[in-house]
């Protein structure tokens, strides 16, 4: 499942440099969060999908980063697109993953940056950068800083639905049919919880949830989550059991029981 | 709907003790915030209501200020029950609003503390100690610290429930016909968040969201909530457009015509 193709000399400047392009993004963000004259547009007319200022901006900011460092690499962003690379390594970039959340003011909205290659994400980080909250994964490396200070991340070792807490962004996206088998899973568990976006991998990184089951997703939503959970000892694929890092569907699990269990209760109904 | 019984001579004396129970609770809370080793009880058979050693330890700790600093005045806490005073003056506590959250990681539950008389509270803070962020309200403070600095408490303006963001904590308390009521609010608005308990109310008085609407609440839950959202221009009333402060129902909003907008359909149905 894990990508392998990253030179092991290249780990430092690659961490170093999403370091970097996460302190551009906060620097850039912040200035707008729960500002009043904050304006949300719609990128599509059917769908509410607000784009702010500040999304834009980060995700500039971190393409500058790109070019000065990485220039080589490729880039697929949410906002400003795909820039193909002679390296063979490409960043994955959401800017303000849970805009929803962001313009209703939460602190669960995150900056998602992930680089690897067509194989899937190697490294991934989650930054929160309001709480000033960084969780990352990969090259060795699985921790967060946070007010608390550093700690590392590993998932807990629930093996029971009947024991686990699950997350999700339902009834937010998807379709009806897939909310419905999210909730055919829920219904198994102990504890449901709404509405985190990326938070919630993150989350479940940290040993505090079991599932993160969502659908609808962009590879820009997923890449970070996956590097920063494997590195944390937890599994994510699609709803078929196959890679998730093109997006779609995710089942992210924090041990190999959990995700037979979760895949089967969400097929059974298909 | 403001209650007017404490002497303004006495404002300054009793925003301090809250800030020195606020930070008791704080000190109290996070060294079990996120441990692996947390244990949650079961209060009741019937319901998932964790109660942690968090939870009871941040009560202890508040009770042990007022018992040095305002010995006189009566105490609603959580979990360790009333206490009668002498003053006409009783602090209204919760130490962990939102243990569901808690217990999964999150950052929206609260400590919540108020103050008043009979007829309901006069200042109220909500405080999230991960983050580091305080809302107060009350005594002629509308105000909240946090990672950005200090900024004023108000509410936005919106008068349209089409141009609304709507909060809950449904589907995880209320009955169902309290569900089905809340949600023909939700389906009138622009966006609905949910989960984030006392955290949803302090958005408000931010001017970030503009209606919250929860039920099955006790008085511990609601009496800070309605003293900062008060103090930042908006209403909370229950659902019957009565005083909110015993608990029950509770429909918070930025403006008069969203509350009224939301009053007339929830009672629509009824």
């Amino acid at each position: 499942m894990m990508a392998t193709g990253v030179k092991k000399s290249e780990h430092d400047a690659l961490v170093s440099t999403a370091h970097e392009m996460a302190e551009a993004a906060r620097a850039a963000i912040l200035p707008h969060f729960r500002r009043a004259e904050l304006a949300a547009e719609n990128k599509s007319q059917d769908a509410f999908d607000p784009v702010t200022v500040a999304d834009r901006a980060a995700e500039q900011a971190m393409r500058d980063v790109l070019a000065r460092r990485r220039p080589d690499d490729g880039i697929l962003g949410e906002e400003h697109g795909t820039v193909a690379g002679s390296s063979g390594l490409t960043w994955v970039l959401d800017p303000i993953d849970g805009t929803r959340g962001f313009i209703s003011g939460t602190p669960t909205w995150g900056v998602l940056i992930a680089v690897g290659d067509e194989n899937g994400p190697e490294f991934g980080l989650i930054d929160q950068p309001y709480i000033g909250e960084r969780f990352v994964g990969g090259f060795g490396l699985a921790q967060v800083d946070g007010p608390l200070g550093r700690a590392p991340l590993a998932v807990r070792g629930t093996r029971d639905l009947a024991a686990a807490t699950i997350l999700t962004t339902f009834p937010e996206v998807g379709t009806p049919q897939e909310g419905a088998a999210f909730h055919r899973v829920a219904e198994r568990c102990k504890l449901t919880r709404y509405g985190m976006d990326c938070y919630g991998y993150a989350l479940l990184a940290a040993g505090q949830v079991d599932l993160v089951i969502e659908a609808g997703l962009q590879a820009y939503d997923i890449q970070a989550p996956i590097a920063v959970i494997q590195a944390a000892g937890g599994i994510v694929t699609n709803w078929q059991g196959d890679p998730a890092h093109s997006g779609g569907t995710a089942l992210a699990a924090a041990t190999p029981e959990l995700h037979a269990a979760a895949l089967e209760i969400l097929n059974a109904g298909a």
